[in-house]
């Protein structure tokens, strides 16, 4: 297969790069890094992202942020943020790659524990990691030519845990291979509108 | 208990005004009607509610809307209204108001079945609801002095069948004083963090 993973040079598009690369060829896309480059902010990026990538068969997001901030501080700027980037950057991304893909093709996108698992200065990232579960499942039942739809939803990532330990005090930290088994099976098996929970 | 429902002369909020206002002092809130106006998608107006409605108990939102289209047709434009209006709308109210909630007082939230059960047409609102009850089990443990937020997420509202009918073929309709139970739930029970799925 030929798959192109967005945010191939982050912590868990490296893992996934090394479990998916082991068997497929893989394309790597990054804002500054990575074979090709692209703003999933901009819808515009993603389609000249895509009309030089041309045909593959599957997509994968391992990519998106979204301001962590205390609830009192949080303004509807600092949601939008997270709206435009790690949600509608990751929607962005299957609408100007769908039609790239081959018929079966894949779409796995990221989203996260906190959607259910709420920590401090998370309210952000949980509202943003539940729309793209949801999202997900709805999608899922109407793309056309047997494309899929995942997301895959890790808790805090082992290598991260440096800098996001201190909000995640109690939380199994997950290692990054772990969580790419999960991409794995959204890629190379045949399920859809699953939310692969990796704890 | 003085409770501000935002919405108050749609389908849903007509039916927990029916019912919180036999034992509460409601004030209603409309983009066009009601005691009160604003543009929950303009938190200066929302800012400008809240300090002519003044301290109150409980603020119930009814209120938001999503673009329906295929997926197929679906831009990041059309995703943008929902997340701005339903979504961002929802969470600007309790940016806005929650500084004039008394201590132990309560915010309800509004999604719907769609987050879980999707139909054709309906990613844009099941990313928002996804988002919503989430945001709600997040804000749940950041919110100060004993306030607290739930959400409720009705199925299809049976009076609304005549014109949503075609779309939740098969989804049992939900009496709208049926969902109003769970505002009533929400708002004079004491739980926070919670979603209520009224079907």
């Amino acid at each position: 297969m030929k798959i192109v993973i967005v945010g191939a040079t982050g912590t868990i598009g490296l893992a996934v790069k090394a479990e998916l690369g082991q068997r497929h060829e893989i394309v790597s896309v990054g804002r500054s890094r990575g074979d090709l480059q692209a703003d999933i902010t901009d819808i515009a990026s993603l389609q000249a992202l895509f009309a030089r990538v041309g045909r593959f068969d599957a997509l994968v997001a391992t990519t998106g942020s979204v301001h962590f901030g205390a609830l009192e501080e949080m303004t509807p700027e600092l949601y939008q943020l997270g709206l435009a980037d790690k949600l509608m950057g990751q929607v962005n991304l299957v609408l100007a790659g769908r039609e790239y893909l081959d018929d079966g093709g894949s779409i796995t996108l990221t989203s996260g524990v906190l959607s259910d698992d709420p920590i401090r200065y998370g309210s952000s990232a949980s509202m943003v990691n539940g729309a793209i579960d949801a999202f997900v499942r709805a999608a899922a039942i109407e793309l056309p030519r047997g494309l899929r739809i995942n997301s895959v939803s890790p808790g805090v990532i082992a290598e991260s845990m440096p800098s996001y330990g201190p909000y995640f005090r109690g939380f199994v930290p997950v290692p990054a291979a772990r969580a790419a088994l999960a991409y794995s099976k959204s890629v190379e098996g045949a399920q859809t509108g699953q939310v692969y929970r990796v704890s």
